[in-house]
């Protein structure tokens, strides 16, 4: 079919642009995105389902940072675009309506149009929720990774001192990383312990494919004196994954904020599960 | 077949009599234990078959308080007989290798002949976990009572304070429940908030069926602020069920902890999930 420049400017439409907060159980998705085919679902395609639904036309999102399979969000951000005006209301129930249990939006907001969930996001946060006790946890689940052993966490704290500071993570990426530059810039890394949870919480300007996960990896084999603080550095340094411990599992990974120039007026997510603070 | 005294003496062997706490989610479980048949899954039936592969004969169990279809527990405590003897260690361990993920044992424990899980029991506690806030709790799940209204913690402790004592429970027990009297000593009854996490803290001598959910159903109407915290007393008084409110959801209900006399020496259990205390 020929279509000329004129008829296809007629056929233009003008489109909104919206952002919104996730916020989803990743234990029975096959991640955020896949690349494997449509035969396991993922978090982007229910959420796409929904939302087209409410807005009566099929629509794409994009989201500020893509999790592996088993990793959870309490608020994960995204942007699309649509023809549509609904109120915020509209939107929120709606798609939730036609969501799954385990996947909610918390917000929509329309914003301007040069807004990109991943490219304006200047911030990223996780958590990584571990439970340690001497029985598996029936309660949490997939929500949390358990370890039988006890962990120090005046000695977490301490290795993680180490990987505050902008560093090449060469040695906490996973070896098949696509990202250009093995250099991030941790700003923040705590270790706190509330009962029987110990809560590992990283902000960066972003994240190497699995850097979470091998710095609780880490972070876990120092906790539990099988290497001591100083070893984190040592892996650090050395700028190769093979010197690195194992990658922790995904189960008590959740990506937890998102942090955006505030001339976008991203609105801040209430609080979700206090864990997740 | 007819066996004679002398012959069935000489079969039996000697019983030693265990302890144990049982940690479950009960989600997907038709409850403790189902009156409905084999072909649902309750919570009994998977420990008295990890229970029986470890001791290498069938066993029976017998709990301190049966609990509904969707109600989870962090500390269940059941006793059983076995001829067999384990260290505490393989017990536990070889039942949650055979238990569900979302069941498991913490702890089992040699105790005198005359301890019963339920007839030595002199206390129970358990815990309402509500969570208020406008969208559903994708992460939180089946774990908690999720309602959009916002409830107002200090009405819910003035109603509290009303059904704190030994009172004739009439209106908050089921119809269907079958206890001979329905007199209960509430020894404590705490309302509490932890972000969007709001706690109900009940402890009894015994509880009514459906009491703690239908306690938590007038406490949350009065907390929304569609009753007087002066309601909870009425509908005590007017010892009639049709006076109370909705029974709660049974998705926030989790058995906490059982109260026996010092003498059977009945371990505390370890803190499990902090929510629970």
């Amino acid at each position: 079919m020929n279509i000329s420049d004129q008829d296809q400017r007629a056929t233009e439409v003008a489109l909104f642009r919206y952002a919104a907060a996730v916020e989803y159980a990743g234990a029975h998705y096959n991640g955020w995105q896949t690349q494997s085919g449509d035969n396991v679902t993922c978090v982007q395609t229910e959420v796409e389902k929904a939302l087209s639904r409410v807005a009566n036309h099929p629509l794409a999102v994009v989201c500020a940072g893509r999790t592996d399979a088993g990793v959870s969000a309490s608020h994960q951000v995204i942007h699309f675009d649509s023809p549509v005006q609904r109120a915020e209301r509209a939107w929120v129930m709606g798609t939730n309506t036609y969501l799954p249990d385990d996947i909610a939006i918390r917000w929509v907001k329309p914003v301007r149009d040069d807004f990109h969930a991943r490219f304006s996001a200047q911030e990223r946060r996780y958590r990584y929720l571990i439970y340690s006790a001497p029985v598996k946890p029936a309660l949490l689940g997939r929500g949390v990774t358990w370890t039988y052993k006890q962990l120090d966490i005046t000695r977490m704290q301490a290795a993680a001192k180490h990987l505050i500071g902008e560093h090449d993570f060469t040695s906490y990426r996973a070896v098949a990383c696509q990202a250009h530059s093995p250099v991030r810039e941790v700003k923040s890394l705590e270790v706190f312990q509330a009962g029987n949870l110990i809560v590992i919480d990283i902000r960066a300007n972003a994240f190497l494919h699995h850097m979470v996960r091998n710095v609780s990896g880490v972070l876990m084999k120092i906790g539990a004196g099988e290497a001591e603080p100083g070893w984190a550095k040592e892996v650090l340094e050395a700028r190769d994954r093979r010197q690195g411990g194992v990658t922790a599992p995904p189960w008590g990974l959740y990506f937890v904020d998102v942090g955006y120039p505030q001339e976008f007026d991203i609105p801040e997510t209430q609080p979700g599960p206090y864990f997740l603070g």
